[in-house]
């Protein structure tokens, strides 16, 4: 893995170990072609660089972002960039690179394969952990006016992963040694041993490094529900080192990037890993939190026969409401074609459960980690075999002859599988998270290290932008009608327990 | 008006003047089986019932209710006695009272129509607003074990009514004086004169009533948007004279009742008032709130296109990515056949509007109060006429021969037209008004004046019973996955900001 | 019953046995202002009396009528009379009547209760068994310009059982005598018993008449699949006594009328009836053809799981890729909260299914006649109890305590329980209707004693007249489009077995 | 273009020009298996294997096979050579070919790509119009046991490319020459052009051929709408040279392949074309007839707002009736964000059309061929650049700088740009073709120069294999109740003019 000259990157990394120019034209040339594509799906960030173009707030800012490197994010680098913004990026999930995509960021709108002008990436599609870490490792370096590596003072992060190397970095620093595990320590995963030997080395080579960049750290802004689960954490031991915006439960993220983004990319994906007709088909969608009632929507849009698990009995009711069976997934798992966890939670299919699945039954994940199904369980199982049918599509063939099909080695299908949620979608989460980096790198002293949401009527005017893309025409309130209901005539207009 | 003997009431007066006795067989025979159907679709309640039978804890509890006096509320109120409560009863709409059911609920399960043992009620379908407002006063006088008259300690609220009337006389009792208004002064509603001609009355005949039954009352659980909207007004401007819950913003209310309530009954209004097919229709509803889209939904589950005027941007995108087109009404008023309000707020539409709306089409407000159309406004059109085709169906001809339908007078026009929401529905709301009642009588001194919620726990406890009740089968978190996500296996499930 | 002065109706029988004068003002007003409203929604038949105002196409016609008298088809008569037309009418199943629509047909449009310028209506809600073929029987005896007795020259028939009183009495008449039945004989029906009685009267009348009348009908136009099948048995038998035109098979009847009308009308009939939710219940729909369809739409557009019972293997998988399951009635029985019939079939839900349903579970039929379920047999149960909840809603309570809901004692529940198809939809199928008659009445020489459809190209007249009104706007085929795909460009757009 | 050894073929050209051998093993190794994951999702093809596995009703038959070579083919053809046929194959479309599918079909599921023993094929993705037509031409050379070459006796055609070679080699070897047209005479089609010069070359290297070929053949089975639509022409002018089985028309065909088909495809072709949310646009789809309604279902179920463009009045109002608003492409053209083309005619997309359409809007045909989109007309426009974006999908830039995206270059866009229809659909399909395969094979002698269709009671045969696999259970009529409907306990159960 070889990525010089990182300031005005010459080169860039790809499918681990060959190295290769960006100058690779086609690739380049192609990814170009669908960021410029994508801008017009993206109304909300091209407003926002058109309103932020003379003040440029983010000059100054040195933006450490971990978040799934695709065309879409690419655009949001580009957002960053063209508010004054110094960028380094890597991907918040092995398979979710779009090559294309990582290789136009680093050429820049305005550079050429030859020339790139853009921002250092790090990551390509299908990194083993150990790749992924490196890179992630590799997003603390930035280089200041005199040549200096500097750390950032921003970290946009999906899923907490940058975050978390900083804590713990810090935290063993502190400690002054990193902990060892025992090889045949059961407790311990794969991923966070690969974590522990990457600050080891880390710690070796420089001590101190990671609680200097945490202190330089002004805030962090989160995307996802997991990401910001592990920030009310640490906020509530007291551990937190930083500001925190949750740009998650900005209504225009997770009850749009959450439900619709999903109802798209999830068939998507499972179109192209299969091509199997969806209508007819038994799905059960293991939760029904946004992601699920996206994923029940689409299943069913489709004409597939949706059965919901769910722990939550308001979320449960809801699903009856719409139509759907609910069931628990031991009893109903021998029945289904299709088996989708959407739950943020882990075990949910276990592999005792992949064992009673229907020959050639297909099973995908589009919650949070790989853990949401057993696939280290279904490694496990005796006489277990594996047959890759392509990329990201792996038939398991049990002992008894049947097999299922399991999607992007149980991670996000949706992106492993396809290209994640559309623009359209991402640029009302991405807008967001644009106005949290502007909030905490501006206003930072105004915030302690704490969690905070965005006020309502940013995400009101997130809304706003894309409703008017979509050739929606929004309604004024009268004055009289604004102080009859109590609110504002520009909003915002709805309390803030209001649950849309 | 005439309503004798109130503690074991024989007599009952429906339909304005002419009193009968509910001796009247065949209609509280009818309420009485409706009743008994209902209760089987309302297995909150039942279970609440079987719960508490030994506890009884609304004993000492006399709850003066104001909610449309439906067959469902009469399970209802027959929860409250079963618990017991001393109970009176009015409706707080002037149109939405079942006869059969105010007569049934008077007989009570254990009575006879010749010798009832229910509960006074004061209501009748097609009250005039004088007579809605005397019987709303007539809620306030209990009769104690020493055949006193007593005030109620406990108000069951739906839009504020009763409320208001208790914090307006205490307030007028306080200043000394009903305010007096000029006979053409347009800012006073026909309605608030009533309102203040019914205390200049009470003032008159027993002076310090009003402060004597606020200063009583522990508490207040209201039911609706809007009369929450009114506590948390009073709340914020210290006027608030007992402790509130706010039943509305239950998941289980506004999710399910707001929503999927009006999916119901909003279709059974249209078909009973008026036969027309909704299939192939242009549809425009107004708002998309809860209710907008309960509305948007059922209207597009029948064949309707839908078009949504939306003022918050937020919701507006909601409609749009469910298909529906988003305009300004001024835009689409002559291209609709049904136009449906929900939004909550007033002259949504405008006698001008109205003019401009197709022939025969129609016009029904789902939102609140009749001011969401302007029916003042409509009436005072020079040359219209208006025919009634029957009650609550009213053709309003224009001078240029064309003419609408307007929906119960422009009163919610799924309780006018219909029988409202469906029991089932109603057992979710009903079943957070009671444990909100036991919530605030047996704990009132660790409540201020304030607006409470009820904590999400009993949300989901609602919410089970109902899963049940359809055949639906929880999951059950194991420990570790409780842990893994933070929360406990009984649940609350969801941190207090998440949206459903 | 009296029914006098028929050429000028005065008196009009309704509620068997006590006769009244159709003087009723309010009941006569209120079924105008009905019709009033239903022209609007009537644009096939408004427009068909435009373009047949000059010609009267059906002078001379005597159309006996037999079809559900509702509102619409009080629109259909009076497009009949104002084509030039002489009609009598009777209701075609006993609960269907609207008593208003009926009263206002006996008036007219220009006539006034006092002084009734309308056609003969025998008809109205509930009548016995008996009291049904009286009215029939009464639909053959027309009043020439001399006064002088004589009968029909065309029926209009909707289920056939007006051209059924024909035949049969014509064959009885041949072979000399009506058939008598031993009591104790299982395999007749009560109803076909009380055809023969109503035969055996008239042959001692007027021995000769269903011969005379036989051969002056210049044919008949039937509306149903269960007509259409009785004719074209009798034309496969060569027993047909006059040329048909099946209407039912019209695109425009039986792919709206059969779908739309349903999805419209099966849900008012449930909430009329029972105002239970839809919502998250499990609806059991037997049988999926078009009348299937459209329940199957109506269920699930109200957020009920729809499982489906078929026999035909193309219409199962028809529902299978809509999303419904599909069932045997047995095996899902015992878990469905509602249960429709729409098969056209007999035995559908026998007395072994009632007695597995869940308490309260609510029964009816759209199919065809009420054997689709056995009543007779839930009858027969040993200690079955019958208590009336109200008008055509019926508890059936079984010795174990448990009961279901059967709604209008299983005959058309839509029709029982609400007002049948709305207008719009009607509009369709009597176009077709009003078309066929002018077809059939004014070129019956072209026609043999067989069954006809009406061509594509009438269906097509009937649709573009539809589709203007709800606001559609047609494209034109270019010449060189349509010699492209080798049509006319004004029509018909499609092969004959094209299937929509 | 090298294709040697075509008996045992070794090598196989793909990509035009560089040939390579099959021995390529990932290509063929990924065919390989996806078919065999295919199987399981083609159950009708794999039911007829094992019903005919010891009859080999084929056994003698040469079939000519012009279908689009996909992995759903491949299952085909391996059903007609496992039931005793020799076959060679054609893609239909110069871009429906998939690689590794053809490749695969070539090894066969016997061989290995070092012995290949599968079916010649001459397709690859991505032809020239003169490469389709030498495809075509190529298909007509079996090799008999004496190793001579000969003609087919079957041909088994989608869309009539095979049967149109066919009809006009021997229309102009009886006329005696090809007909010459001028370079500029603009009524003729490039496309035309082409298959004249190969009939040129074939005429003046073989004189006879076609005559021969056309008397060897027993007859043809046809896939598509387009193609039976041309047999008919050809029997009505009497120019029909062999009996024709129009397949398009099975109900199993017709109502599933072009509705359920392209409710999958259209999808899937528009994600993998440009990752555009869907959610909240407008699109347009042109035509409302089955595969029109299967892109409105599905662009709805993906949240898009669907207006329909439509000549015919009836599908017109279905379309109306199922809520999408029903307008002229002029009006509307401008507010669409995708247009979709379903309509089997020319010129639905002109290129004055194109010139309004939004900045970035998407045009894709999923109709027939690529003239229902007027691409020669946009390319003649003057100032016009195309962008290819990606291999099928091609930004044109007008010249005001507006652009659009035309997917395919107006042809069949689903299989272009994404895989066609899934396997569970296409099974259904090519099970009618086998059974009508064998049918006229085995019956040759019963039937004329005609167009047939299959009885009725096949295609319910066909669908009762695809209930079954759904785990859908059909419901057995009783002897009553089938004499009841006059129909068999087996079926058929509908009438021929039923329409489904």
């Amino acid at each position: 893995m070889t990525v010089t000259d990182e300031s005005t990157p010459k080169l860039y990394d790809t499918r681990g170990g060959l190295s290769f120019a960006v100058a690779d034209l086609e690739l380049a040339e192609f990814g170009r072609k669908e960021i410029r594509l994508a801008e017009h799906e993206m109304p909300g960030l091209m407003a926002l660089r058109r309103e932020y173009a003379d003040v440029l707030p983010l000059r100054g800012a040195r933006i450490a972002g971990s978040l799934h490197m695709t065309v879409q994010t690419a655009v949001l680098i580009e957002t960053l960039t063209s508010l004054g913004a110094d960028v380094r990026w890597v991907s918040c999930n092995i398979f979710s690179t779009q090559d294309h995509a990582a290789a136009a960021t680093v050429v820049g709108p305005h550079g050429t394969p030859e020339e790139p002008k853009g921002v250092p990436v790090f990551a390509w599609k299908g990194e083993t952990l150990e790749e992924y870490w490196w890179c992630t490792e590799q997003l603390f370096a930035f280089t200041d006016e005199n040549g200096e590596t500097v750390g950032p003072n921003m970290i946009l992060d999906d899923g907490g992963d940058a975050t978390l190397l900083v804590h713990k970095g810090a935290e063993f620093e502190k400690s002054g040694a990193v902990p060892t595990v025992a090889d045949d320590d059961q407790s311990v995963s794969e991923e966070y041993r690969i974590i522990l030997d990457t600050l080891r080395r880390s710690l070796a080579a420089e001590s101190g490094k990671w609680t200097a960049i945490a202190s330089a750290i002004l805030g962090v802004t989160e995307e996802t529900t997991t990401g910001v689960h592990r920030l009310y954490q640490l906020a509530a031991a007291g551990e937190l080192l930083f500001p925190a915006i949750n740009v998650n439960d900005s209504v225009t993220k997770s009850k749009f990037d959450n439900k619709y983004g999903i109802r798209h990319s999830l068939i998507d994906g499972l179109n192209r890993a299969t091509d199997v007709l969806i209508g007819g088909k038994v799905a059960v969608v293991c939760g029904y939190g946004d992601v699920g009632k996206g994923s029940a929507e689409a299943l069913a849009g489709q004409g597939a026969r949706v059965i919901v698990t769910e722990v939550d009995p308001i979320c449960a009711l809801q699903a009856l409401l719409e139509g759907h069976q609910v069931a628990r997934l031991d009893d109903v798992i021998s029945t289904a074609d299709i088996i989708i966890t959407t739950t943020g939670n882990k075990d949910i299919v276990t592999a005792e459960h992949m064992k009673r699945m229907k020959h050639q039954a297909i099973l995908g994940n589009v919650g949070h980690f790989d853990n949401e199904i057993d696939m280290a369980g279904l490694a496990r199982l005796e006489g277990i075999r594996r047959t890759t049918i392509k990329p990201q599509v792996d038939e398991w063939v049990f002992p008894d002859g049947h097999s299922i099909l399991v999607l992007s080695e149980g991670r996000l299908m949706n992106l492993g599988n396809a290209t994640g949620h559309p623009s359209f979608v991402m640029s009302n989460s991405f807008s967001n998270q644009v106005i949290a980096q502007i909030e905490l790198f501006t206003k930072h002293d105004e915030y302690d290290r704490e969690v905070y949401r965005l006020p309502k009527v940013l995400d009101e005017k997130v809304a706003a932008i894309h409703v008017s893309a979509l050739g929606g025409d929004l309604t004024k309130l009268s004055k009289d009608q604004a102080e009859y209901i109590g609110v504002d005539v520009e909003g915002p207009f709805k309390p803030e327990h209001y649950r849309y």
